[in-house]
């Protein structure tokens, strides 16, 4: 491997070095707070190079150096500890929710900066869901400081997309079917800034991996529930992608030849089950409010047998993640983070008489670490994924005076 | 990374040029037969490199260089090819089938030396199991070279083993639970090699990744058709392995509330639809044969409407894999790969009808490349693991005149 660099061994010094300085912007935007022999250790550098990366971070403004919080407890001397600037580089997040859409500006270190939600048009056309979130993203960027870099947008989506160019095949609850949303929004912005768009579920396990419940979990299932139930599966510390990056359309396990049909053609899948709709039908919740059925449920304070059939249908199909995934979290996120207080002991023994034992023994459900941002915080880790490989070349195409830049859009 | 070194320069050489050595000859391994031209562009590596490198693996024994198969069309002198030399160091390979044991020796390029066949105790006892592996193994070493080292032992089980030590943990078409069948079999050899022992289906997978059906394709999935129905999975190139080495035990996807009682406990498992028992019955098939089932199959011309129910209920189960998994081959192993050739049009049709339209677009289903020997050669790819790693130290330790030595224990 090594023998490699001799082609060109000025370059490849080079190539090393910004590959560094990448990770060591990524361990202190992860970590929030980390000390330099701290990030010595982790990263298997000298200290003189790491100090070196240091200050070349401090110089582009993306991180400072503070006083070691182990000032009062060391013998000796502390490094310094080292931190993110939040303001340094930013990027905008954006959730497409089925019932309206969510903003935020994300600063280093997974700091959100300001926030904005509101209504998705009812048409739910492509343009005019662009439009909105346009109008939104203005609110959110009015405080930046001009001097802060916008490295890129990331965007989560309710649907099947494809991963090479963020085209989203199917997003049946808002009726889209091969829409180029990425090209669509990144024109709207006047291509301010990379647009990456994934699969909410997707992002929920990638946030929920990197900060909230699942930190130091390499196999990690993020559930989803919005209207129907998506799966962001995460195996060995690496995302389940697919031969299309359309792994994890879990919604669509059928697992009943009699149930209803689903609206993919098929019958008896886990979402005509647990999907919102069977929720909202085993609690009477009118049709308007399906949409904000996390809300619902939050003002429930116990559960009547229909709620409590639809925990067991949660509790097998997770048996059938069990016993074909084998993880070691499983992550409930949207309206399920709000069922399952409700009807817990209905999911847990369920899952617990159906699924076989030894990977039963190793598994632990749990609620978003990151509540309802998850899925807001992972549209943000993957837009910042572009600064994280290569921070000096992406701050110097990155965008500045980003308020200017969206009011001229 | 590079600087790393800086602690132990000598060390560290010494360990890159083993990993180098390793690596050269996994490529001679796996490819058969290769120009040193290839080598040097593939690995990244210098000529003289490259030279010195072939001619260690020379010197070990491993491989030989023969005259370029391209000599005729060549402009200039080309480069020799490297073969590997079979016997220069082999493996034992073991697949504990419910109808039977099969056994093969297998040397350096994949190549089947010897092979074997014979019944499996009656009563499945471990112990039993164990001393009937080792008189067979003795047949297929007869003719072992007392030069030739014996680098490992892999070995194939229906059921779910724990990874790190080789534990069966639960195989109930063997009636095994907790049985420590590497330390047993291990035990009995004498303790002539490590004993590696992983699930039959991962060990199919992994050979038809490497050899058979799957070549260049980084998803895949291998479904093992014993008397249930297992399945090995690669995503993004590696082995879905979760949390305790559980993952993939599909059979045990719940898909019909309704179905029959399953042996693990639960109701409507997919081997209870697709698996040997509910075929055997499909065409009625007595109960003594169910475990040669495939040759029962392989005799049918053609299906009549209860087969062709279960090729539905195959296609219906491999829609929700392709939903879930999104994978670009789905191997038919074991059994499945009798039944498919009469039912194909079922499985077919069915997978299409239920399937979502994006993953579906992109997965083909096969047959073993590598026919029934798949789960075989599996099982003595990860045999070959250790020395592929370290051939130097691999070597050092590894068993000569194994007759002998199987005589002994």
């Amino acid at each position: 491997m090594q023998t490699r660099a001799r082609g060109g061994a000025g370059t490849n010094q080079e190539a090393v070095r910004r590959h560094n300085l990448g990770t060591l912007l990524g361990q202190v935007h992860l970590r929030g707070r980390v000390s330099r022999a701290d990030l010595t250790t982790h990263m298997g550098l000298n200290r003189s190079t790491i100090a070196g990366l240091v200050t070349e971070l401090e110089s582009l403004g993306l991180a400072e150096q503070v006083r070691s919080a182990a000032v009062r407890n060391g013998a000796g001397r502390p490094s310094p500890d080292v931190v993110p600037t939040p303001d340094g580089a930013h990027v905008l997040a954006v959730d497409v929710r089925v019932d309206g859409l969510a903003v935020a500006r994300v600063g280093l270190g997974g700091t959100v900066l300001a926030r904005a939600t509101g209504p998705i048009p009812a048409s739910r056309d492509p343009h005019a869901v662009a439009d909105a979130i346009h109008a939104m993203l203005r609110l959110v960027v009015r405080d930046a400081a001009p001097s802060s870099a916008l490295v890129g947008v990331g965007m989560a989506v309710p649907g099947v997309v494809r991963r090479s160019d963020g085209m989203v095949r199917l997003a049946p609850n808002l009726g889209w079917v091969d829409v180029p949303f990425s090209a669509i929004l990144s024109e709207r912005l006047g291509r301010i800034a990379p647009v990456e768009v994934g699969n909410d579920a997707d992002l929920g396990a990638l946030s929920e991996h990197l900060r909230g419940a699942g930190v130091d979990v390499a196999d990690l299932v993020y559930l989803s529930g919005e209207v129907g139930v998506g799966a962001g599966v995460i195996v060995g510390g690496h995302r389940l992608v697919g031969a299309g990056g359309y792994a994890g359309e879990i919604g669509h396990l059928s697992l009943d030849p009699q149930g209803r049909e689903c609206h993919c053609g098929n019958r008896g899948c886990w979402e005509t089950q647990v999907g919102a709709h069977a929720i909202a039908e085993a609690i009477g919740c009118p049709a308007d409010r399906v949409a904000s059925l996390d809300e619902v449920l939050d003002a429930l304070t116990s559960a009547d047998e229909d709620l409590r059939e639809v925990g067991r249908l949660l509790g097998r199909g997770l048996a059938n993640v069990v016993n074909l995934l084998n993880p070691q979290v499983i992550v409930l996120g949207g309206f399920l983070r709000s069922l399952y207080p409700l009807v817990g002991e209905e999911v847990d023994r369920t899952l617990h008489d159906a699924a076989l034992v030894a990977p039963q023994e190793l598994v632990r459900v749990a609620l978003p670490g990151l509540g309802p941002d998850a899925v807001l915080l992972g549209a943000a880790e993957t837009a910042f994924g572009r600064l994280l490989a290569d921070p000096v070349s992406c701050l110097g195409q990155a965008q500045l005076d980003v308020e200017s830049a969206l009011v001229v859009a």
